[in-house]
């Protein structure tokens, strides 16, 4: 298989990462994820742009412009014939020696930059069916609006539910949602959908923008306010948002049936209309 | 230069870390430092408890036994001619592939252990004359008792400090001291000792531990009580205490003189008592 290192795309077995490179001492980095159906990307534009931008919140540059990195992303897809699949991309702060807290000098110390492929299908069944939740206390840190590696609380978060039985962890700081341990969380009550506003307490899910956007364009009523999980006891429909899990319904939380315990109209009405904006970029969904 | 490997002493260069390893995508993993005098390792059992505690926190496992641990950073320090230096381990959840936020299960994905050396002698004018601090938010998770690698809050804290041209950051919630971005933070005021209670807002320090405990002894009153930023404007003295800075006073915080702006007496005493401390253990620091 194929990745990209560095500049280059080049095989996986090439690939060495420094025990002293700064995202593996200090989560020093960023990452983004894109997906592609039929072989092309779904918001590479989007998705290019944030990592762009999470790096320049921790005052990080990328080894290349945004069209080049567009290029080598194409590249790697066609190279390792992903259909329909995920890039992961990600930027350290390079190899620090000895290791050091400081951030070094970028001109003296290049960044890191990896990328891999997987083939990850839609799962129509499990979108169909929806997933159950486990409400777990947000133990993040307080900028979770960079999409950083420094990941061990939602890993964890995602852990918890599991160990509940459960697929997904809706989190809260004191009583109000934040968003789940890897994608957004939303609640629909009397047919307006609610998540949480943007700021340095959730991500601003690609996902979920374009969610919005198709919301309002079909008139659906959306507000971007905070709710709580008492909320989520009296909500009629609850989902969760991402990349790869696109709007997917959460039946159950803590064992509790969410509204009827299946999939509400309004996340199928939902599903549809983010099913007709992939198709607008990446031709029909087979 | 030598450094360990899973469960080996190997050349650096041999090291190849995946980069598909936890650590370096999801931060999942614990570290911990220990330092040399002499040639001789100091409290080296608490590190190494601290390290199997730390891993525990998050459900991981070390590949060895303890003492099998001691027996190698042992052989690497002798092997790499450390007299007075650190040594960094961590110890990662393994290579997960694909990407996948669940834990892995252990009895498939081994973890991956690492640990260099490097030599890092005692600053004395350092600890004579003190450093400078800068104030900054704590916007770290709500796990810091565990000492993961999980660090971009840390660094991107001691970063803000020496844009400010200080030395390290001194971290508050709501105007609550918790500690400094890679160390503790102590305040001194007529004559008592102050720190911040253990608990999840902070790291248990060894060598936090270790001047509790020769304070006590040697009769100076200590309180593991919170204190605010508005109290360091009114202390009588301020100091930092790590593994490699053991206790180092902070003369200025955001540019005004803490005290009389120079080390204090008691600062003083408690680098006296930690020295000895130290050479009760590795013999007389030359």
């Amino acid at each position: 298989m194929k990745v990209i290192w560095n500049n280059e795309i080049v095989e996986r077995s090439e690939v060495k990462i420094d025990m002293e490179d700064r995202g593996y001492q200090f989560a020093d980095g960023v990452y983004d994820v894109v997906r592609a159906y039929n072989g092309k990307f779904f918001t590479l534009n989007e998705h290019v742009d944030r990592l762009f931008s999470s790096a320049e919140k921790i005052e990080m540059a990328l080894p290349f412009t945004k069209e080049e990195l567009k290029q080598l992303l194409s590249k790697l897809i066609q190279e390792n014939n992903i259909d329909t699949g995920n890039v992961y991309m990600q930027l350290t702060r390079g190899i620090g020696i000895p290791r050091n807290h400081s951030y070094p000098d970028s001109e003296l110390i290049p960044p890191v930059f990896t990328a891999t492929t997987t083939i990850v299908p839609r799962d129509q069944t499990k979108m169909d069916q929806g997933i159950t939740a486990f409400i777990v206390p947000d133990m993040r840190w307080l900028r979770c609006d960079i999409k950083s590696i420094s990941l061990l609380g939602n890993i964890m978060a995602k852990h918890e539910a599991h160990k509940k039985g459960c697929d997904e962890a809706i989190l809260h700081r004191d009583g109000v949602v934040t968003e789940c341990s890897s994608s957004n969380a939303w609640m629909i009550k009397n047919d307006t959908i609610y998540t949480h506003p943007d700021g340095n307490l959730i991500l601003p899910g690609i996902t979920k923008i374009m969610l919005l956007k198709v919301a309002r364009k079909a008139g659906i009523p959306v507000k971007e306010e905070v709710f709580t999980i008492k909320d989520l006891e009296e909500a009629d429909e609850v989902f969760a948002s991402s990349t790869t899990i696109e709007a997917m319904p959460i039946t159950h939380i803590n064992g509790n049936p969410v509204g009827q315990g299946k999939r509400g109209p309004v996340v199928e009405k939902l599903q549809q209309l983010y099913v007709e904006a992939v198709e607008e970029q990446c031709g029909q969904i087979r």
